[in-house]
């Protein structure tokens, strides 16, 4: 067999020469901007010679620093395909964070979104590697520096000639993100062209996102964030239409794209679809899937679609570590004449692995795999050609990989016999109560089950006697009232007697990290001292 | 990123941990026969331990000589997971044709279903490197001789202790096919755990037959054809139900069985569905896509399908060389408005290739590349991960690759702007007219579409003053009378007048080929001093 090497130049040449007719939308504060795949290869193509004029090294990391856009697609692919590695910043980071992130990856240039120009800005003197910021304008109308480090990017674009991409080895570096860890420094996580091909190739599969020519394509999740699950590479790997929203990320901005333009995929992480929900019910739309993970979506969540927008949510899990969806809970066979409950239940797991994916889990600090019967957790681990086995220049002491080269996810779970995963927490999360192991994900899924309950966080506190025991942090629906006696009564039916909450603490927001999920380390220093009454 | 190698064992360890529930069904004379993945995989695992024993040598071609079955899908998996060579001979050939090609894979052993022992046994003193021959009971009641060559598989199987799979590199040979070229030799393509990883993720997309853990899927096209078009593989992949119809090929025991088990995707080539199409009309299925290739489709035979079994098929266009699919003709989004005639245009055509496999035309003899604009005529070159470049020890003077690297077809074609690709004709069977190219398939097509004709086939004849002029053998419809006056008659609309063929000749049957397409070869021997009356 011929040896053609698997790589992202190979997806871009496919969808220029097959689906040059297929449009790519965006949206903008002025409204939605309209092109094609023909228009955007050639752009992209002279992106590649722009990379060549800045002077930027041949395995140079390009930084980008945006919303999802046909611009950061042209990103997307023409730094890798000239070699270089595309670096996305996450632009909820904080600054250090964020200084800390470009030095690391050596970042030569950073592409910033007119928009979120102010965020990047202030820091572009620490980050001492950038030599150029080029300002792509998306709308927004924030100054732009008049400094030598800065161009625009159309400007740069008009001056270029288009370039050929020709990446020889599939296994050169094409794409890097960083984790935005709760403890220590940010971890950086390459991809290759192999494992992005391998990647993409798995997505569009059936079992997982199901992605086809016929397809309209929205990634809500960041293309700043885990490689915007694959989607940026899939639709263009399929010859789907995209749509990007842009810096639009209101609810209202999303349901309304979703409706006009026919978006038929779409993806993100649990609490956007929270915020979509009421602006989507009852609206006519084209969807034949919605796509979560990034943290456990609620089984309450995911029926509340069922019910009122048509479909349910399609669960996949996975982290940046592995590319990042490792598994996706799509109904199987088996449960196709089964009740609501039983698909909703099987909905709310992480679900079965694609073929390429091995999954297993351990008693912790042992390699001694334990039982698939949906009943023992232990920590899960993953392997295989699309998961990472160490970071980007990693830290001392950090080891992603165990001894006989699994890869530790942090994350606890069971695995039925059919290899269905269920998260039970993160490692740093459970809650430790006599002994016994409490999970705070299944507390919050039976709290959020309460009509009246809009989010909960479930934390361990301190106690003397029980070691730790969960205290409940919930916000209520706007313009309701609940009492922790109510909460308590209505998951006292769903959880073990003893998981019950010692206390109940009513707050405004569950504070959220950079990806929008929920930041239980936030919660712990706010209740550091805590006191049940 | 982690290396992982693509091989067989992988989706092997993966159908076997994640879905042994599922089942396998193959029929037989006495009945459909269930098993599970769970008890298919012990027992593949065994079948490993019997090669062993057998004594096989490390990289030894195995030949398998055998309907579609789980036993054979054991074959499929054991002798590739154990870095040995499968060899699927083709049950059709001439026997001088088989005897040629085990002895030129140098075949160690042959695995034979007793239903076609008879046309093995005869053989097998001329297959001068066969040491063993492993006999399956798939139903038959052939007598089994009494050699010291012979022996039964499941004896083999009862005995034998379950081995571990593990291939460390993707560049291993896996499996043989020798196409039934029409001239010269037979010539053997060899695929590697790579190129069949690849080529089984392209299939599953659904863009190509878009299989999910959800399908029940049936390959009627032959495991001893073709690598059973990748269903083989791709089934186990995404963790689908099988069903095989065993040596019941007939139209009617198809029907049957893809009614009863509640088939979701099968695949064959057009002479099956033409055959099953009235056995299948009007019933009950489960069916969402029949896959179909090999040679042309008819356009009428797709729409009677539409119209009798309520879905049209689905065309895919390949080569034993291409592994073997390389495009299809899913229809594309901006035909979901159209008319029912221009969709089925649009499923008379190969279709776009998937990403992967790229498509060119040239003018013959050189890599001068023809434009896309569906009118344009050349000779169909491919290349890609999945394309061979060259045979298993090829004969003199026997070229596969262009001097640039991409792979011959044989198949004349157009493309249209989006790369769908038209296929024309096969080189040879082009009828040069005048100077000029005349489709044998174009006019097979619009003879085929009278509703008294069952067949057709055009072949040139020579000709004093045109060099070569079309002559029409067409099978009419049982019961029915046509003349030939009403053949030209109703083709005269859809083609160039200087098409219109020459003669029409009534025939009883058109003469197929080993795997069942039309045998123009034999058309033209027969009428080779034919004289239009």
């Amino acid at each position: 067999m011929q040896q053609t090497p698997l790589t992202i130049d190979s997806i871009f040449r496919y969808v220029e020469r097959h689906h040059g007719d297929k449009t790519i939308v965006t949206n903008s504060p002025t409204g939605p901007v309209r092109t094609t795949y023909a228009e955007w290869a050639v752009r992209t193509r002279k992106l590649g010679g722009v990379l060549d004029t800045l002077g930027i090294s041949a395995d140079g990391r390009v930084g980008t620093f945006a919303w999802n856009s046909a611009r950061h697609l042209e990103l997307y692919f023409a730094v890798p395909s000239t070699g270089r590695v595309l670096h996305t910043l996450n632009i909820r980071l904080f600054p250090e964070q964020l200084t800390y992130i470009a030095n690391h990856a050596e970042d030569e240039a950073v592409f910033v979104d007119r928009t979120v120009l102010p965020l990047l800005w202030p820091l572009i003197d620490t980050m001492t590697t950038v030599r150029h910021v080029v300002v792509m304008d998306d709308g927004g109308d924030n100054e732009i520096p008049d400094d030598e480090r800065v161009s625009l990017y159309e400007d740069l674009i008009a001056a270029a000639e288009p370039i050929d991409f020709r990446v020889e080895d599939e296994n050169t570096a094409a794409s890097m993100c960083y984790t935005s860890g709760t403890t220590g420094n940010p971890k950086g996580v390459l991809y290759s062209h192999r494992s992005t091909v391998l990647h993409t190739m798995a997505v569009v599969q059936p079992n997982v996102f199901g992605m086809a020519e016929t397809d309209v394509v929205m990634p809500v999740v960041p293309m700043f964030h885990a490689n915007a699950w694959g989607l940026a590479q899939a639709g263009p790997a399929v010859g789907a239409a995209m749509v990007f929203p842009g810096p639009m990320m209101q609810p209202k901005a999303l349901a309304d794209l979703i409706v006009d333009e026919g978006v038929t995929f779409t993806a993100g992480v649990p609490t956007i679809w929270q915020g979509v929900l009421p602006e989507l019910a009852g609206r006519d739309h084209k969807l034949r899937d919605i796509g979560c993970g990034g943290s456990a979506v609620p089984k309450a969540l995911s029926e509340a679609y069922r019910e009122r927008v048509g479909l349910p949510i399609l669960q996949a899990w996975g982290m940046t570590e592995t590319h990042p969806v490792a598994t996706s809970a799509r109904l199987p066979r088996r449960l196709f004449d089964g009740s609501d409950e039983d698909k909703a239940t099987y909905r709310a797991r992480a679900g079965v692995p694609f073929m390429g994916v091995e999954v297993r889990i351990v008693e912790a600090g042992t390699t001694d795999e334990l039982p698939w019967d949906d009943v023992a957790t232990g920590e899960l681990q993953v392997r295989g050609s699309t998961t990472a086995l160490d970071y980007y220049k990693p830290d001392a002491g950090v080891e992603l990989a165990t001894p006989d080269g699994w890869m530790k996810t942090g994350d606890v779970a069971a695995i039925d016999a059919t290899g269905s995963v269920r998260i039970a927490d993160r490692t740093k999360d459970l809650i430790k109560s006599g002994g016994e192991w409490i999970s705070s994900v299944d507390l919050e899924n039976a709290i959020m089950s309460h009509p009246k309950v809009k989010e909960a966080a479930v934390i361990g506190i301190p106690d003397p006697k029980w070691d730790e025991r969960p205290l409940a942090c919930v916000v209520v629906v706007e313009g309701e009232e609940l009492s922790a006696d109510e909460v308590i009564a209505h998951i006292t039916p769903m959880v073990a007697k003893w998981w019950l909450p010692s206390a109940v603490e009513f707050i405004d927001e569950v504070p959220k990290t950079s990806v929008g999920k929920f930041s239980k380390k936030d919660l712990r220093t706010r209740f550091a001292d805590y006191q049940p009454s």
